[in-house]
Parts: C-alpha cells; structure tokens; sequence
C-alpha cells in the first residue's frame, strides 16, 4: 500500500482537511497518508512547489503525492496525474508542476473520473490517488494529455563572474533560500574567492559553511540547504530568538542576491 | 479496526494532544489516529459542531469522534458516548451534539469508565474509544442516558420572501459561511431573482456560482459550501492574497446576512 | 513495530518534518508516527524537555522519541541513543535530556552512524530509529558514551515554610505552569493553610482545586496539572476567551510565584 501524501493552502482549522483524510479511508482502511504541509500561502503554486520538491523523493518510490494548491480548472486547464521520478502526482495543472520538475514527467495523464462536486480534492483528487495506491494504473483514470502547462521558474543568472539570483523562500527560523544551486555556485566559482551580496550593501559573507555551528551564535552563515540552495542564515536565530536572516537583513521574497567571484587571473589581493 | 478521531480546543505546541494519542496506541497499537482540528478557539462548541459536523461523515462508517472541547462535566451534565449515523461520539454533554446533529442520536449513553485524572480526553474518552475501537459495544462502556442536553444551533429565519441568515464560521481564506442552507434558499426562492445583502448595503450578490473560478479574480462570489451552507468568498482571496471576502465586507461571526427572493408575482423589473 | 514519535522547533510550513517522515517511511513502510509537537520555540531544549516529559510515558514502552531540537552537536558533544524507562530517545546530547529526566538514563550510546548530510535528523535520527523500531540494539548504531550532559533543571526552591518556585511553561490556553511539584507542596505543606502569591501581590489563591469547573467560568484556580506540577489558570480563559492566567497576571517564563504556608503551631488565625 503506497503512502498518500498532502500540500495544500487549506491549513488546519477547518474541516476541509479532515474530510479529505476521512474519504482516503473511506476507501482505503490501510491507507498511509503524510501531511507534507497545509501552511502554503493561499493559492501560491510557487512556494508549494518549493516545499513539495525538497521533500517529495525522500518518500518510498510509488508514493502518490496529492497537490491541493488552486485545485480548480481554469480555460483548457485542467486535472492531472503524472509520473515523475517513480512518483505520481495528483492536482491542477495550473503551471505548479512544471515549476517542480528539473525534466518532463514520464507521463501526464488528464483525469477522467467526473464529480459534480466542488470539493476536487476529497471528490476527484482522492478516488484517483486510492486507485494508484491500490497498485492502479493512471490509464484507468485518465487519458494521455497532449498539453502540459510549462511556467518557467525564476533561475539565477549569470553575467561574467557574477551569479544575480533571488530569494525563493523564507523558512521558519528566517534562513534566506534563494535559487542559486549549489552546481551552479561550483560552475561559475571555480573555487575562486567571492563575496555574496544582498541589500544593504554594508554586509557580505565570504566563505560557504557546511553547518550552522561553524560559526558563534548569533553570527550570519551561508551555506547549501540539503536541496542545494544556497542559504544566508543567521546561526541559532529565529522568531524569539534573536531573529532570523530575514529580519536582521531585511530579506523579503523575490529580493536580489548576489554572488560576485574574484577573476582567476587577478588573485586574491584585491 | 476503526479510525478514531480527535477534536479539540488544545492547539498542537503543549503536550496533550500527543498524549491522547500516545495512549491510544499504547492500548492499540495498530490504531489509526486522524486529527479533525486542534485550532477550535478555546471552549467553543459552536465552532467544534460545525467543524465536526462538516466532515464526521466522510470517515467510513463505524469511526468513533473522539470531542475534546470543554470535556468537563458541570452541574448534572456528563460524559457521554452516542451513536448518530453509523458512527460513535464520544465527549461531554455540553450541547455540543445536539448543534451539531439535524435528528436524535440512535442511542446516547452515559460513560461509567471512572477515572481519578484530570485529564479526561486521555484517561475516560480514550479507553472509551479503544473499547469501540476493537469492536466493544456501549453497553459495557456506560449506562443508557435518559437526558441528552439539547440546545439549539442558531437557524436562519424566514420573514415572507427573505432570508435573514448570520455568520456562523470564517475559515482560512476568509470565507464567510452563513447558516442559509441550500435546501432553505431553494424553499424560499423558488428560482426567483433574489439580492444577497451583507453589513454595508452598497455591496449585494444577484447570483450563485458554482466555483470560485466562474468569477474573474479578486471578485466577490456567493456559493454553497460542500455541506451545503450559503458562503460569501473572493475568488483567490485571503490572507495575503488580497484579503478575504471578511476583511474585505468587514463581516464577522454572527452578522447578518439577507437574501431577499423578488417576488414571483411582481415579475423581475424592478 | 514500535511508535517513532518527533519533537522539533521546525514549525509545519516547511519541507523539514514531511522530509523526515518520508525517510521513515522509507526504511519502514509500516511506520508508525507520532507528532510530539514541532512548534517548540527556536533551539529551546528547555521548553522541549518540559514538553516531552509530560507526554514520553503515554506512549507503549519501547517508544522511539526522536528529538529534533538543536540536533548539531557542538564542540566535543555528540549525538545519542539512549534508554530511559523502558523507552529510546534520539537526539543531540546538547543537556536537553538531562533536564528531561530525574533519574540517570539505563544505557547511553554515542551514535556511530556516519552521514555527511547536514539533515541530521533525517539523514542520521531516523536511520538510528528505524534501527530501533525492527527491534535492533543500541549497540549497534553506537557506542557506550563515557560522559553525558548534565544540566540542571531549574528547581523551586524551599526556605523553611516557603516554596519559591518559577514559570517554567505557559501552555495554550495560558495556563502559568510552576515547577512546584505536588510532592514538594506535600512534603513543606503538611496539609497547612498556604497563600499563593505571584507577581502583582493583590492576587493571591488560598486553596488547590481538582478541577477547573470547581470555580465559577472566568475566576481564578490553581490546580495540579496531570504531570504534578502547580498551575495557576482561569476557568475558561484564554486566547479569545477572556485572556488566560498569563494574560491577566501578566506572568512571564521565569517569574517567581511563591507558596507560603502558615506554621502548624501558629494556627490558622493570622
């Protein structure tokens, strides 16, 4: 029995959540189902498809991840379930897929099952992720799509020796996640030694860390996430501890950072 | 094995609710815990009912609902166990069944599982719930209850061609669920034109839509939640997203909301 | 199959907590797992020992407590597997556990598991738990550690027939929990009238009540919580419901409330 996990907007409060878990066993006694989590800001298919793509492979292969983030059709939009890296996917193909996905998806398929419900998620998300947990195939419950809606997500960019990228992401201690890759860092850095600003041009970090602890609390760090983001944090800070990078450096969503690598053939002396 | 679910008032940072669930395994250990929600506001059975009363059904038959708001007996009130629907209670006869409940309860019994703690959910409502659980009948549980406290849910009232309705729950993005049910309005409007009023007469609704996305978005949109009760939303609103349909009409808990039918006679001009 | 339960301060809004349970999942398809609570504040082992201490022992024995706050050791401390009462707990010997416990752990090990992740609690906890939860032995995820963290936890403390305790939690409802124990306000009480006095010293309670509903919604009561500690609180307080014991007192974490008994051969007349 394949684990069934959740990503919606919905939060915990009400009774929309439950009542999806509810009709999971419904129909399947045994079922396994994670909350990956309900906290994505309403209808913000970017940040779900940060949170979902960071976590999604560390399930067992077969695992069928449920998308609830802005469920709803919208034009020729409309329902899906693909197949990607040996893990289906179920919700709106409202651009959040693509926006998670390094390569194309094995297989995308439009969703057949009809429900005259408005509650997609518990009356047309659930019966297709029951079927694939029960070992189904996604033929059953859908046709092949010929169209699959492709959003770019926001890369860093390079000019010369410079990587400009952005923040993509806050987490709850405040660490700064932006979408400079560690590959890229290495690409473009070749070892070389670099300053990353960000805002307030009077900071800068200069060396990459591998844990928190390399430097005294309180103090600022840069180091790669395990996703391999690059992350500007703020050792043991944190909402009611000293505050997070984010407060201390006024980082906010879609602010620029930059990576600016000495030339090789200048040295290090200036 | 039944699914045993958990409502409460508790919030998810103290050390209660994975108590109750450490205890529930430790009588079960193949039991499958479900959380309703733990974000009731403090003591409030109004909001609990409706909660619970919005999803109980979409677990499989036989589940047991485990009510952990206000779970104190007062004055001649008790500790109850009861059968509605094919599925079991379990909580404190404060009210909170009988606003929850459209018919009577199959059977309601008083729970005769004595126990010395003050923690009531963990060391009554618990070794209740298993005893259910494994298959156990009421019978052994408790004694039948001759009483039942009955209080009456706040119901929308008809004044001729009007339905005068209120606020009886926000959710998450800020939509506002009134008591006006789909069955009511249909009673009532006999598919006449009709205005929805809400707090400041500028702003009315003339229709129901059936999703969120038949309206551009940012535009306010009235439909019938899931469980069928008339709700006012913003398409795509809430909480950093625009503001919902309660910040953006200021409505909250318990204003009014009319529907006013034009009548069949009089025809739709004026 | 034993329990895995989590204690973090990593919130729910992002990838950390579902990453770890998928990685579970991974090595045990038929896990079970428990939230302990993962809204502890930032990095504090106190709050998370006050947490996991009143709720570790619900569980069956043989639980696995995985503890996830401030997981990266520090300068020669380690990471430890560890028995107490016939449960495991997995974490980060930063003292969080000496503070937990009253008595010296069975058997502590050092954990031998290598990783170079920096996810520590993914990539090294769980590893460790699902070792554990087959039904493997410490002695093979570690070895015997010769030293341990001892902190102390912050006792109150008795000055003849004087108990000066402190605030050492403020739960949900904002109930102000001491840690005066029931045993010490036994031993220095002796059944004697007391006085008990907390920051503004026009509020005194001059008795111990069972339960909240013994006193009348909205006054104030002090009572022992399941776990024994002295807790001043409002019936029927809280967030939304009048405001808690914190709020009306103003008590903070770490405020002194005192118990003072009356002498036995003075009498209870003055």
């Amino acid at each position: 029995m394949s684990v069934i996990t959740l990503t919606t907007d919905m939060g915990l409060k009400d009774y929309y959540v439950p009542a999806i878990k509810g009709a999971i066993y419904a129909e399947l006694p045994d079922a396994k189902i994670v909350d990956i989590s309900h906290d994505i800001p309403s209808f913000d298919i970017s940040q779900a498809s940060f949170v979902l793509k960071n976590c999604y492979s560390s399930f067992p292969k077969g695992t069928i991840h449920i998308v609830g983030v802005d469920p709803e059709p919208k034009n020729e939009k409309r329902n899906v379930a693909l197949e990607y890296d040996g893990y289906y996917f179920i919700g709106n193909d409202n651009g959040i897929f693509s926006l998670m996905f390094d390569k194309v998806p094995t297989r995308v398929f439009e969703l057949t099952i009809h429900s005259e419900s408005t509650f997609l998620i518990r009356d047309k998300f659930v019966p297709a992720a029951c079927h694939l947990a029960r070992g189904g195939t996604l033929e059953v419950i859908g046709t092949i799509a010929t169209e699959f809606n492709r959003m770019q997500p926001f890369r860093a960019v390079v000019e010369g020796n410079v990587i400009r990228g952005t923040v993509i992401y806050i987490d709850k201690y405040g660490n700064v996640i932006t979408n400079v890759t560690q590959q890229l860092f290495a690409d473009v850095g070749r070892n070389n030694p670099f300053s990353i600003y960000f805002r307030r041009s009077s900071y800068e970090i200069n060396r990459i860390n591998r844990t928190f602890n390399e430097v005294p609390e309180g103090e600022k760090v840069a180091m790669f996430t395990s996703g391999g983001h690059l992350q500007i944090a703020i050792n043991k800070g944190g909402e009611g501890s000293g505050g997070g990078a984010n407060k201390l450096f006024g980082l906010k969503l879609n602010d620029i950072i930059t990576v600016e690598f000495e030339s090789q053939f200048i040295g290090h002396d200036n």
